[in-house]
């Protein structure tokens, strides 16, 4: 038995974890060969293939791999086509399977990575292969259907509660009145911004607004809440969304003037945001602001990865191996919570159909009512997957990364 | 003998630690008393006094301050006015020190601070007290003079070139052209920015541009060396100093169009400059681009501090107390390096007045010729400063911070 692994979408600081995750289970199901696609399914294509017996060939680099941010075999955002419209790509990609004896497909990605999984089992079965093919989420975004969370989220929302905290510290030591506002990724979906509340604690007080995509804003609701706080204040730190939308749709970020594009998805590029609010709190309040986008840096701080997450980014690349492996197909992973306290996960099998291009939102329940903060609910569900850490291995003052040569 | 000390300018990783350096060494020199000013020489100046034995009354609090980022004594941007103009507010401090019977004054500061500690001691001199002034040098800048380096430099420099490692990592998985421009502090000396230089090793290309304060630059300029470096590699990450300032001496981001403040000491707000030079490398070169900027996340990352600096912060602050004992004033302290291999640093003593005010850039003999890159000199230089690591106290997976409460 042959399989081969691709990595697809944004990058995640546990994205590798289950790549280690697909090896060593694939490896120890007797797979002889472990092929890797190059740039995913997009590279797959032009058959950018990798042995990754070869690349992996000793435990300190798959170890080192459990530890390396961002897509070890590189990503692509890339969108089959229907099947029913053009079958081009999908005879080259079953006929490179042909080629390669690959048994098991395994694809790490996103909810749009879930319909490369999906399309490409539906082909199969239409074609009779006997190919499976397995999807392993991930995304910072948590944003995926049925599974509790997705691995990447843990990681990222543990960066953003650190330094949410730390970014506090900072902007409190002069004791003047100062607005801080801190962009946080999600275009639809709050989770990583809501992961700002995990800051407050006995040595924090916490962010002072969380504004979520989930909740139509308006500008002069959030000014005057603003004003609001600071009678109270003098140094307010507010989380908010890249995503934000004003009740019309329209993101927050379009009333900015920033150059804007569209990715290949045909997404916004979404940025700004905090800017544009910093400026008006600056222009309507007569206040010092300060914008701050996290940016990629909550995507792949691979050195301040939560030992959850990793463990379970691990797990669920296993889980996906035995699935394959006795038959399955079609299906993706998930993270089925057992119990909250204490926190205890288990892997799950279901339909990739059933994860595929949907979006999970917050639920409304777990907001508080002016919108402005998460209820205990949030803290309960969120607070278990940032627990532990894996330092990155350290040589010479950085921390050290497997890479895939060109 | 009863003891003062205070924290002033912006906040670091290892501030704290270099209080605790004065804490435990003025204890242990027999003090009675140590006091904290809150809020720097402009909290003492309203009597904003903390007793340090009642809040650092047992050894994990002190080990916890070592581990907490950003003054916990709070801060300030004050500059005392000449004496020879107004004697009020030295009045005042010294009728406090009076009060308190202290007899030895510590500022953590950088080269602002040091001008307070000039002050001070030149109008002490002036009416015959025997109070010491010390001062004990810490700034991410790493621009005072004499010292070797600064306490603060070594942990935001490691943060700068671990983020950029991860940064490189997450902006080449695509594959596809991309230009990232990185936004690091340093108004007139590079240093910092200077530091993503370090990220270049075996497991990374490195940054493919530095853009330093100490180089006039042109926009021109820049877009040419971004469109070379674009025929060789699609995926660019350049490291800009916020500081970067034109032929005529305008700074770089003065030519968008964001909101302007000034901060009390005159200095304008740099900021805008990587999302500038974006903008114009996405109009002009068609390319995609982003940018970053790593704001205050680079002064008080504490969950990436270098031991080294905290162990470095450490001493110098001790060895502040140690001077004031010995009967110095008007002095700081430096740390002096004996040797590059291996790295061995101690601490010094010098006329705060040679600090004070002044500012060091970097060698022009350690940039490289075509304005790029930085030497092998800067790098035996910069590396052994980042070198291991010192975790936070993790509690419920965040790093745990001691507070002063208000």
């Amino acid at each position: 038995m042959n399989v081969i692994v691709g990595q697809s979408g944004g990058p995640t600081a546990v994205i590798n974890a289950s790549l280690a995750g697909v090896y060593q289970a694939a490896v120890n199901s007797g797979a002889k060969k472990v092929y890797g696609m190059k740039n995913g399914i997009a590279g797959l294509l032009s058959e950018k293939i990798v042995l990754l017996n070869e690349v992996l060939d000793d435990d300190l680099k798959i170890e080192l791999l459990k530890r390396t941010p961002s897509s070890f075999l590189g990503s692509c955002r890339y969108k089959l086509k229907s099947f029913e419209t053009d079958t081009t790509e999908y005879e080259k990609v079953f006929s490179l399977l042909k080629k390669y004896e690959i048994e098991c497909f395994f694809y790490i990605g996103g909810n749009d990575s879930m319909d490369t999984i999906a399309k490409l089992s539906a082909y199969g079965k239409k074609i009779g292969s006997n190919v499976r093919f397995v999807g392993v989420p991930k995304t910072i975004d948590n944003d995926l259907m049925i599974t509790d969370h997705t691995p990447g989220y843990g990681s990222a929302a543990k960066f953003v509660a650190t330094t949410m905290k730390e970014i506090i510290r900072d902007a409190t030591v002069y004791g003047t009145e100062y607005v801080t506002i801190v962009e946080i990724m999600g275009r639809n979906a709050g989770w990583l911004t809501a992961a700002s509340a995990l800051a407050r604690g006995g040595d924090c007080d916490g962010v002072d607004m969380i504004c979520l995509p989930e909740i139509p804003f308006t500008v002069e609701g959030f000014i005057r809440k603003v004003a609001e706080m600071q009678k109270k204040k003098n140094s307010i730190v507010i989380a908010v969304s890249e995503g934000v939308k004003l009740p019309d749709g329209r993101y927050v970020c379009e009333l900015s003037d920033n150059v804007q594009d569209v990715d290949s998805f045909g997404h916004k590029k979404l940025t700004g945001t905090a800017r544009f609010l910093a400026n008006e709190c600056a222009k309507r309040l007569k206040t010092k602001t300060r914008a701050i986008e996290l940016s990629t840096l909550q995507r792949c701080s691979g050195h301040l990865a939560s030992r959850t997450d990793i463990t379970e980014a691990y797990q669920v690349g296993g889980a996906a191996v035995l699935a394959a492996v006795s038959g399955q197909s079609g299906v993706a992973i998930t993270l089925d919570r057992i119990s909250d306290k204490p926190y205890q996960c288990k892997t799950g099998v279901v339909d990739v159909n059933k994860i595929a291009n949907y979006e999970k939102k917050i639920p409304i329940e777990w907001i508080n009512e002016t919108h402005t903060d998460m209820e205990q609910a949030f803290l309960d569900y969120a607070r278990p997957l940032i627990q532990a850490e894996l330092p990155p291995f350290y040589v010479d003052g950085l921390p050290y990364h497997i890479t895939l040569k060109a």
